[in-house]
């Protein structure tokens, strides 16, 4: 663990951006060395990121993304840039030799076809799609350290899948009845200028939003089917919160025959033995935003409603960091030899 | 409308009684002249509400809860106490020839028995119980206008009735798998000093409680069931936002075989023509809570998700306004012949 | 009062114009019959405002703005356009005819170097400008009724004005050392896309800006010297707070010599005998942004510090509502010859 | 460093429990071994704190508070009780050979006879009180490092002295004429059930709250005396943010004759060099609470207002890290030979 890992950071100045030098500016292994910026280049970190005043990395001056140089500079890039930006780019650097952490959607669905139908432009790297792999630790850890490419999960996504990877893989829910109810804070609307997301638009508000075709939905489909063995199909539903962090989803299961809470929890249990950020949370304890905050920790609530018959599985992420940034650098951790925590050990900041 | 109506207002010191004082403040022709508070009693109105500095009703001294002073002084009396506490004084005032709403439990509940199951105490007033008007204007003004004691609903049932009763009236949705995720704004749980609401403990956070038997399930199915003419069974999970005011309901249906958005939409319009306080939203428009906030409105929005084969029916109001006092108040109105929006005709509070 | 004043609304899209067209949706003689917005032309007020379905000001097209149109249509027009937008408009505007109300920062300085020196560019209607009338209600409310130009005051300067008029009228506080330390909801930032305002850069945040040289500082200097009758010099520090609405003031002061806190609340009340909208609170109260929301109130509260020998006054207004569209309907009841409070006597939402 | 420095902490059920419980979580050599709480003795901490799942502090069995017994388990403790209970405690856990870092106000206050005035109760520990060192790191390092018991400073308190100090130290400031207006987060208030502080009470509002005799103003006056050579009297006006956590300082002050903003700067550079956690913002920046939410940092930023002649400076702290438990923590990395920093070199969570 003593030699330093090298990485760059391209497209700094949105959440996920900023997120990636928060966490990075304390990891003990993975070092900063470059960090893109379009519009910021020429400028040094802290001038934009006052809290990172202070840190070694706060000094590093933003320049314009150039593969050449990230390649010179880096062994692994993580991008934080929108989505059909990267694909070129991951290329690019994975042909330069850089190991790449992509946490745009560009990698996520696996068919270009879907990616086509979905974020409505043509996938370019089709080759490169093939190889990567998707970077939900819990799922793929095994892959994850071997790969040049990983697609980091999307938020929601990660969100939904670790509610229910226990479950489907046993076949203890029924695929054809998933509802996902899912409520996000405002960071996961990005950080580009947007009279939507005011303040004062947003705070003492509440509504659903890309109803009913978010494109989050082909990815947890995907990923879900995938545990499943068989097609899973979601009505998915996201809401906006005026939180700054964190994603809760609250999902509508039916359960197979005979399942009975004790065996579901025993699914849980099972799947995520030894899983330090995945906590199944006892009878009577359900999630709360608050308890996962700043943290990679995944807080997991079951309810069985006897008088309904239906199972509710409860989940609360930080979208910033479980949900992007923080998942991002424990892919690059066990990308680069090192234990999934390095660098996110810290207990969640409640209140 | 020239004459004044008196009213009594028996439990100030919570969230409903102070939203009734802040409407009632401003009543064109219902008029406080009695407000109650075992605690303050002595204090000026506008002592322990400042905002209210400044309004006749202000000058108000606090009493003591009396029923036969209240006979003495009111016409009309608003019930905001806790559950419980209002039965007796309820049938006490009726006797006296009090008219009454009560904004409290107790009366919501047709059946005693499952009144005893939920709210785990004895009703001591069945007769009284047979007499009670549920105060839902939408459905029962006509019932309402004739009642000496009418039920205010609970905050949730009334986001939860007015979306589904066009759709259970005309069996345009399956009665066995309505789902409803709703979320709360804090001020519905109440004024009473507690942890859990503290401010540093709510805000910044979001999460699911009462799960699965919060009590407004037995009334929400009660009343469903009496509309669709069939037992009506929901899942039914409350979350509590961080914001003052504002419930949103996102409820999940499946359609009964036929049924197309443009029928669904007609059955809204057909149930709702007259009714100036709900809003069927266009398609690609869903309610948001700063929409309704400070008013009688409930928006109502409508989405046909062909992928899975589910119509979500999302609805705003205001918890305290429509899901409690305001709601009140247009009870009070019909009750003394007003027309139903008499006072409470401002526009919501944006932003 | 049953004669119907037509009035045009320049610019809607912004917060104040959102404000002026919630107060008047409900106003009951000032009817709004000309909205314009060069962007949303075309569109219905309901389109854009979800909050307005279901009044009658809902159903208006949105036109482009057009002072012959406005003419023809509006006896009255509020501008609420940026700065520098409404000038050109309300000399137009006065030459047809139409009464004024400018909601934008063009005429509120007396001197037309002054406008330059702090908005960084010319005045090009330095005759309009001896003209208009500082709309403050409680100070000018004579010559507003006769005027047919009124600057509506910005918002600062109305919660401060206010707290400092009655002390510097009678000469009971040092015109050299006064300290306004104020804090405004995020409203007062206005409407545009902004990274700045995003929920996620100002929720759970703090912060001091536009230190030292806020362009509200010269018209509070103009406004207190008048009222003073020699120069008064502030320092003045705005703070951006993470709530919708509202602006709190507290004002730092050195008494002059011999005033007692008895002669210092005498002083408000008599300034503000039969001041409706002025509300001095009694020792041991202090103003909070919660009593004022949506209203015209401005609260004041005294302390005097013994051991430093300093007054402060706090004072609290609803910045949108007070600090401007509210004051600008005041502004235009007093002009058609209506009373002050005329549409604007809804009680404070709190909570 | 690598032996285990054995902590008590009693009193977690506080906020600055929770955060002392927080940051302790991930200590690289200070470990939690005993935990109290009168209400909550038999549970494990896990259990009343979720967020602690999974670490190893989150099995500890929370137990009544006992001198002896923390005797026997702990070489340091943190008392993070009311003010009163500690001075009893903290003199017992001294007479048993236990370091003491005590977050209440017991030990603050270097007179008696002050903390009677301002506390209303007797000081039953004046010998401990002599003995105690005021726990500011960047003012008494060398103190702290050699001290038994050292009283923690205020969270106000922290964040004005660390404002004030180079500029008093060296005279660039006239002494009686320093206005502080301070605003901090609801934390602050602690965590006992109370209605002032409802999310529904606090949110969407703002107010200035004790003035003008706020506990701390003795506190901050004596370290200001002490540290100007003579003595300081200030006007301190607390006023309750809705946020969660941070203070925000803003410092009115009058420069001494020939103070140019230069060498104000130059004061601050000499004053804080070597400090880690103090950081001086460049012209042009200003303090923010979110670059300094979760973390030990003091952001400081000063403006000369020539127009008024005045100085202003700003600071920020999280009033639970800096202003409370990360010093404390602080302190006792001091007390035990560790370096100030150690478990304290997150960067700041922002957003």
């Amino acid at each position: 663990m003593s030699e330093i890992i090298r990485a760059g950071l391209v497209g700094v100045t949105g959440y996920t951006g900023m997120e990636l030098a928060r966490i990075l500016a304390a990891h003990p292994v993975i070092r900063l060395t470059a960090v893109t910026s379009r519009e910021e280049a020429g400028r040094a970190l802290e001038d934009i990121y006052p809290f990172l005043r202070g840190f070694a990395c706060g000094k590093l001056c933003l320049i314009a993304p150039d593969p050449e140089a990230l390649a010179k500079s880096c062994d692994l890039a993580f991008l934080a840039v929108p989505h059909g930006a990267a694909m070129e780019l991951a290329a690019t650097l994975r042909a330069l030799g850089v190991k790449v952490v992509d946490l745009s959607a560009d990698f996520r669905l696996r068919e270009a076809g879907i990616y086509r139908e979905w974020y409505g432009q043509e996938h370019t790297q089709p080759a490169r799609l093939k190889e990567a792999v998707y970077g939900l630790p819990e799922l793929y850890a095994g892959e994850i350290a071997g790969a040049g490419l990983v697609a980091n999960p999307g938020c929601y996504p990660t969100s939904v899948i670790l509610a229910l990877y226990p479950l489907l893989r046993q076949g203890l829910v029924e695929t054809g009845s998933v509802i996902i109810d899912a409520k996000s804070g405002v960071s996961g609307a990005g950080r580009k200028a947007s009279q939507a997301h005011l303040f004062s638009e947003v705070g003492e508000s509440f509504r659903p939003y890309s109803v009913p075709r978010h494109r989050h939905t082909p990815e947890i489909e995907q990923e879900l089917s995938l545990v499943a063995g068989r097609e899973v199909l979601v009505t998915f539903t996201p809401h906006l919160l005026p939180v700054n962090r964190g994603i809760l989803s609250s999902i509508y299961l039916r359960p197979t025959a005979g399942a009975e809470e004790e065996s579901l929890r025993a699914a849980f249990a099972g799947a995520y033995a030894g899983s330090r950020f995945v906590r199944l949370l006892p009878p009577g304890s359900l999630p709360e935003l608050r308890y996962v905050r700043g943290s990679m920790y995944c807080d997991i609530g079951l309810v069985m409603d006897k008088r309904s018959g239906r199972l509710m599985v409860f989940s609360a992420i930080d979208n910033l960091c479980r949900g992007a940034s923080g998942q991002a650098v424990a892919n690059a951790n066990l990308m680069s030899g090192l234990p999934l925590e390095c660098g996110l050990e810290a207990a969640p900041l409640a209140p």
